[in-house]
């Protein structure tokens, strides 16, 4: 099926989730309103709702239930996308003029702060303290994972594991979690619930692995920014790290790296992202998207064969070949 | 009792908290842990703590169960001041360097993220959803508090009103919910908690508007920081609403607000100081504050006459008098 049918056949239970997100950050405060609505109409593809959803469908599927774990994921992740915007110093995401744009940055670190609170208050309303800790811990591995993002800004020596061990904690992670819970809070059984956790781990790293190479491979319509805007931002990705291990790519890759490091977020990406494109790290940063892929399908192999396993697989296939 | 005396009866049971206030920010990440640590040095009256144990005492004392509130309280007052900083542009708080200024602004606010994030995987671990609840909720108010600050930075023509629901949740409501989740976590019975809430609030709201008044007033030894930083700022406090009253301050002051605006933080601020010294500003304020003071002691007059709520009652007579 493709991903548009699974959306279609989700439509109702999505409209629902669609309709509780927009209710959880209109209230209170007018700024915050606004702002967080803002956010929330720049839309994107909410995929963690989804595998809530789909996750949810292991077990005893109750909306009721499972919109209390899928919109506080969508809200932290759309609260670590706004202090994104204030680190990257991000115009535009998705098209769209960033809160930081819109307004400034001291609004837009604070609706972040609203929306993680406002996230919090959603999912402590389920009275269960297991899914309150594994929530809380993410958020924790999230501000982790960001946090070394920056101090590795321009650093050119890492290893290709830092990157992994990075991308895990600053994307995976949630993905991986927003299936454990899902089916966690459905009564799904310790084992289903470790089944999916290890599935969304791995799609969500080929996810990140994939969104690397949109940024260096994409069109500015497709991705809805500039394309180089990693490596403007001293975002070493994958692909980057690869071809930094080839000989005649290397020192004029660096060269243009250094100089785009200089000129303080003003440099042409142009050259680097040529020298990049054609070096073998964007082949072999498809590879491993693939392999995480086919981990992530692996670990379905033990579950139930019920409608939602087949939707979870196509999806895994569709993150890997993504081009928006 | 002297609030000195008061600590020294409870050091025991404060440097457990002290201790593991230390050891819930020092792990995973080096950078992490060294600002988080940084700002933990920077000291403070710790005063959540202290009323989370007093209020642990009208139930069954276990310092176990409470240290997992009273740690977690004092990570979100401590993140909320890392983000702060950022917004206020503050170079140093309590006579240190604040995180943003010792490292830069996006450190300090994904520190602030990492530990509004451990505070919430403490807190999780006690398996009383209502109390999590109950947390989420307060830090969802402060949110709504500090962007109400933002929006009402140089509104001159804003009501005292205003002002005390702004301070409400920026401050109040945090001390509030220290004493009530100390009462709840030790099984106090429903009574206690809500008039120990209600003791909290009401020292919250005098705390406010003595820390207020001791920017208008103190010196830089005292505070920690240079006086009338709020001004600079533009946070309007209570004392400036009060004399931009007076008929005959009115207008010079409106006139050395207006500069201190324009000069985008260079400006003098030691004119508008004196216009606000010199105008009934500072006393009424201060006889606003000794009125809530009086509300949070009659609050405790519902309870038990343990030890406890002596310490209660001197530490509100403290808070209506301190200038440090």
């Amino acid at each position: 099926m493709k991903l548009l049918d699974i959306y279609a056949k989700m439509k109702s239970d999505l409209d629902v989730i669609e309709g509780q997100l927009a209710r959880s950050v209109t209230s209170d405060h007018e700024l915050l309103s606004e702002t967080s609505t803002h956010l929330l109409k720049a839309g994107g593809k909410r995929i963690r709702p989804v595998f809530v959803l789909l996750a949810g469908k292991f077990g005893d599927y109750r909306l009721n239930v499972l919109e209390r774990i899928a919109v506080p994921l969508e809200l932290i992740h759309m609260a670590s996308l706004v202090h994104d915007d204030v680190i990257d110093n991000a115009e535009t995401r998705r098209g769209q003029l960033t809160v930081k744009a819109k307004w400034d940055n001291r609004i837009a670190m604070y609706t972040g702060d609203y929306i993680y609170g406002k996230a919090l208050t959603i999912v402590t309303d389920l009275n269960n303290p297991v899914i309150h800790q594994i929530l809380s811990k993410a958020m924790v591995q999230m501000c982790i994972g960001e946090m070394e993002q920056i101090r590795d800004f321009f650093n050119t020596e890492q290893s290709v594991r830092n990157y992994l061990l990075r991308i895990r904690r600053k994307t995976a992670l949630l993905i991986a979690v927003s299936c454990q819970l899902g089916a966690i809070a459905s009564g799904a059984g310790h084992r289903s619930a470790n089944l999916l956790y290890k599935f969304g781990y791995n799609v969500g790293m080929a996810f990140q692995i994939r969104d690397d190479l949109l940024d260096l491979l994409g069109t500015e319509k497709q991705i809805g920014k500039p394309p180089g805007s990693d490596i403007k931002q001293g975002n070493m990705t994958l692909p980057v790290l690869l071809a930094l291990q080839e000989s005649s790519i290397k020192e004029p890759l660096l060269y243009e790296i250094k100089k785009i490091q200089e000129s303080n977020g003003a440099g042409d990406t142009t050259k680097a992202l040529n020298f990049i494109r054609k070096s073998a790290g964007i082949q072999v940063a498809e590879e491993m998207a693939t392999r995480y892929i086919n981990k992530a399908i692996q670990a379905l192999s033990g579950l139930p064969n019920i409608p939602a396993k087949k939707n979870l697989t196509d999806i895994a296939h569709f993150v890997a070949k993504r081009n928006y």
